[in-house]
């Protein structure tokens, strides 16, 4: 039959990239291109622990679960975001298949078509997806290392009549980038004159480098959850493992009550095997050890790759150093196209993400982006040798090409 | 701060039956109000099995999966619906989180806002809330014991430029009702002439009694995937459970692969933890032997409901005898109000679901769904006892009001 899509099937083209990085699921071509945790550091046996757990309580744990997630868990997530300086209750608390989903249920519950989100420029790919996909338009506010640019801020909110802005303050993805706490309270508050609502996504808070800086979170310099003007979403995935899928977001009740209904729409409640285990995790696993440890070991991988990168002597290559997360954000020569560097890097068996996709608009065509936690020492190595080759035959091509 | 939530929240309020039914979740009532499977019959020492020799296999298990869904249970999954007559690839199958999810990822590539979608009257309420959560006008078909009204079915796509429809042709939630052979066919006939795309929603095939008929799917009356009118959705929840929470959704790859890229924006993939355990149960675990075993006690507790029933003698009081499922739909004397009698029902300790809420439109006032399968053999009569006072209590104070 003729398929008639919806309209906004338009604006959800597979992208050149996406099919190229399709290539590099084999074994021959080491990714530094996705997001992904270190598999050596995922805690197997804990995880068996917890699941085993779960079902000596019985065959009841089998049912059918809540929407808002597995109480229990929400109960030990408050505890876990006290520490943090964020007072919640589980009444203020969503779980969600991962933190992506957080973002796409308060998209689909705030926005119509054609409001307008502001994003950091550049920011997570993902996020433009979720947004376009709800129909919305997506602008982005320049910045520094510091953080949004707050005249900038101000400016789009009013011309664009901003309804939310979309940021990620703590080891922003790609960047790595921690905002300062001047702007973060200027940020704050400028959203809050203007009853701009605030998505705070804060994947990597807990993979902090070196121990001194404490950097609070929005949601934690706001007052109180209700009225709050921020949603704060956050996932296990990075501290955990990915595959137990698991995020959440917390914020005022009337926002996570709207949040409720659309996730009752769209799939009822996520995987409550999954919940129940991350509870059991909470109750009888060192988790802060745990993350200490991750959190030493990205260190350490970091390190490793920036000291490899120094040593190529790349020319007119600059890198933001990373203060947390998985990321460092590469700026490769004016009139580079990190687009064509990327296939000549598959060719030599090294993969990352082209810098264009991180941008709502008017993308930088020369920078990258590139993952520290997933590849271990030795295939590091390798990964930059690689590299170095690809850039070395781009360049060669390149000035022949332009000769 | 001021929230300016997206406008199609206002079709989203919470029901009054939602807040009755939410008093019913302590141990004090009987609730034949929810679609819970019988606990006593989950697999959970074959789902430890699993969850088990999943982690055997190493801690790549816990990383991020592909957004389509792990690879081995969708072939796996193949394998069980060519026994079914559907001859898919793993590229014609998406998992989601419960079939749920795939009737949303289906409404959000396939509906712009104001298209119509038609459906049984009546029909799955969580599937009219779906439908309506993502703008789509929902109008109903006239019916009876053998299916959708044809007739009606063709009048309404022409009047109303239909662009899907929703059914469930075998056991029908609420009414336990098989669709008749001819029926299917004509359906698929009208449908694919008039290039309505097809949901056909089948969370309870295999759970059916007596073994002689066959019911064959409208998928498998269809030619091929490719092309097909038809996506097929489905679920574990059923037949092993609903904790694992997975799903699934067949249909040409064209219609597949949109909805794959929604999923992506969604939330990326469902828990793979779940997935690779299913895939274990498959492997492992004598799943047809549970099934039947399942489907079996079942009709039994269908039976038993239904002597208990008809024991009361109610006058005016009628149903349809499922075929299959895990609902009974109950006709009360004309002029009730089940939403009035649940009221009744709930200060007896026993709950329902008021049959209105299974109506697009124009609800009939005087029905109620009734579940089977998740109340053992002396918690069913208490049950029936309870409603036997809460309905002549209801009479009583009816009479006098009417007096």
């Amino acid at each position: 039959m003729n398929y008639r899509f919806a309209d906004k099937m338009n604006s959800f083209k597979s992208s050149a990239v996406r099919e190229i990085l399709k290539l590099t699921q084999g074994d021959a071509i080491i990714s530094l291109a996705g997001g992904l945790p270190a598999e050596e550091h995922f805690p197997l046996e804990a995880v068996r622990d917890a699941f085993n757990r779960v079902l000596d309580q019985g065959k009841h744990v089998l049912q059918y679960g809540l929407t808002e997630g597995y109480t229990p868990l929400r109960e030990s997530l408050c505890n876990h975001l006290a520490r943090k300086h964020m007072h919640v209750t589980p009444d203020n608390m969503l779980l969600t298949t991962g933190s992506q989903q957080a973002i796409d249920l308060l998209t689909r519950v705030y926005i119509n078509p054609g409001d307008v989100i502001l994003v950091e420029r550049p920011t997570y790919l993902a996020a433009i997806q979720v947004f376009q996909s709800n129909g919305a338009r997506v602008i982005s506010v320049e910045g520094d290392d510091e953080g949004m640019n707050l005249d900038d801020l101000s400016h789009k909110i009013k011309q664009y009549q901003a309804k939310m802005a979309y940021v990620i303050p703590t080891f922003s993805n790609p960047g790595g980038k921690a905002w300062s706490l001047e702007r973060r309270k200027g940020f704050l508050e400028i959203c809050k004159n203007n009853q701009v609502l605030i998505i705070e996504d804060d994947p990597y808070g807990e993979l902090k480098f070196g121990e001194d800086t404490h950097y609070p979170t929005l949601f934690s310099l706001d007052d109180h959850p209700q009225g709050s003007s921020v949603v704060y979403t956050s996932t296990f995935s990075k501290i955990v493992a990915p595959a137990l899928r698991t995020g959440w977001a917390i914020g005022d009740r009337e926002v996570i009550s709207s949040m409720t209904r659309a996730k009752q729409a769209a799939d009822l409640h996520s995987s409550t095997m999954d919940q129940q285990a991350l509870h059991q995790l909470f109750e009888h696993f060192d988790l802060y050890g745990h993350i200490a440890t991750v959190r030493h070991e990205y260190e350490k991988r970091k390190n490793h790759m920036l000291s490899l990168m120094k040593q190529q002597q790349w020319e007119n290559v600059s890198w933001l150093e990373p203060k947390g997360g998985m990321f460092v954000w590469v700026k490769l020569p004016e009139g580079t196209k990190a687009e064509d560097l990327l296939q000549y890097a598959v060719k030599e068996g090294v993969a990352f993400v082209p810098g264009s996709s991180f941008f709502a608009s008017d993308p930088m065509y020369n920078t990258m982006r590139m993952n520290f936690s997933y590849s271990a020492h030795d295939q590091m190595v390798l990964a930059i040798e690689r590299l170095n080759a690809a850039m070395e035959k781009y360049k060669a091509d390149f000035s022949t090409a332009a000769r």
